[in-house]
């Protein structure tokens, strides 16, 4: 049995959206955010507070984009993993490590000097420079849409749930006003899956059954504003 | 026959390595740093402007640690892929992603605010919050070497090159001496590999004989501090 630490819409959210997309049973353990200050005991788990932690019998993972491709590797069908004659296997592990490296990495930068961090550690110049970074790097998106539906062809498949999850936090940040429309398009598309759906349901789920705010961990700071 | 598109030291030396250890034929394309605005014509190869770029034939990849498993996989003996029986198969892809994800981009903000950006827009705190983020990830990296030479055990993977890379970057950014013991050892066995030499020795002479200049890209900008 799988488990995975979670906290609402934090990174995590990609390998609970992957386990749903392929209904591999798990134990969702739900952490308020941030874990390092809330939860200190998670430190005997992952020691550097980070979420989410992944342990499937030995194997323990820290990082969400690759546990979207070990996931997908371990499903016995591969249904989210690349299909085809192999040339769409570069951009199937591109995307993957894109989702997480060059569009979610900028994100974590304006939540941190825009919400996060207390009123005279905010930094408005680092707020906006990677806002423009995010929206910038997002035309590769744009551009990959126009020949079709999904990142690696027709085919859904994990690397859109790597990606897929950076979409959804720029709509968290208020971004999606700044989306073209094939962008904003896709975003509906990965909306409207049963898995993506059926993650949502079980973190909320989860969330109140164990005592832990329903609000989505990147909202949490902003409160604070 | 791999083109690839390489400034001196930055991500982009990741794939030359694993080309190098591998013994890929490629060609090396050297551009000055940063391309974006000194090798305009680079954006009709790569919209996004950013090193590495990778063309296999159909293959067009951007992401340095999607490379390292990408050139891995192509090897038909597979040499830079975790052995055994699939229990580091999630170690793999982790130490692949935690290079990238989570040493190189700190790593990149205290570039940009430490040394890149012109003086009124420097920013210190910046430099200071992600130089402690990056000793505090390297933790993890110290902790894995006390089990074993390398990352997945004993055996040198194409994970090693992602995080190895990280490590190289560390030094440049004189943060060598905050290394532990252990994270010193495996630095100094990765320098002594031949194709970690092969790979230094490739862009310093395909450097010097298109005309740009050797000296590491992430040191460029330190000499405008």
């Amino acid at each position: 049995m799988i488990t995975l630490y979670h906290c609402v819409s934090a990174r995590s959210f990609r390998p609970l959206w992957t386990l749903e997309e392929l209904e591999i049973p798990y134990e969702l353990k739900m952490l308020p955010f941030p874990p390092r200050f809330l939860a200190r005991g998670y430190l005997e788990v992952n020691p550097l507070g980070t979420v989410p932690a992944l342990i499937d019998g030995p194997t323990f993972m820290t990082e969400s984009a690759a546990m979207c491709q070990y996931l997908a590797e371990r499903d016995p069908a591969k249904r989210l993993v690349v299909k085809g004659d192999g040339s769409r296997y570069g951009d199937y592990l591109n995307w993957l490590h894109f989702g997480e490296a060059t569009l979610t990495f900028p994100q974590t930068l304006v939540l941190r000097y825009g919400f996060f961090e207390q009123s005279q550690r905010r930094l408005p110049q680092v707020e906006n420079d990677y806002r423009r970074w995010f929206l910038a790097r997002l035309r590769a998106l744009d551009a990959v849409l126009t020949e079709s539906d999904y990142l690696c062809g027709d085919q859904f498949t994990s690397a859109d749930i790597s990606v897929g999850y950076a979409v959804m936090l720029a709509d968290y940040l208020d971004m999606s006003s700044q989306f073209s429309e094939r962008v904003g398009g896709y975003w509906k598309r990965l909306q409207a899956r049963e898995g993506y759906q059926r993650a949502i349901t079980a973190q909320y789920k989860a969330a109140t059954s164990q005592g832990v705010s329903p609000i989505a961990a990147p909202l949490t700071g902003r409160e604070q504003a």
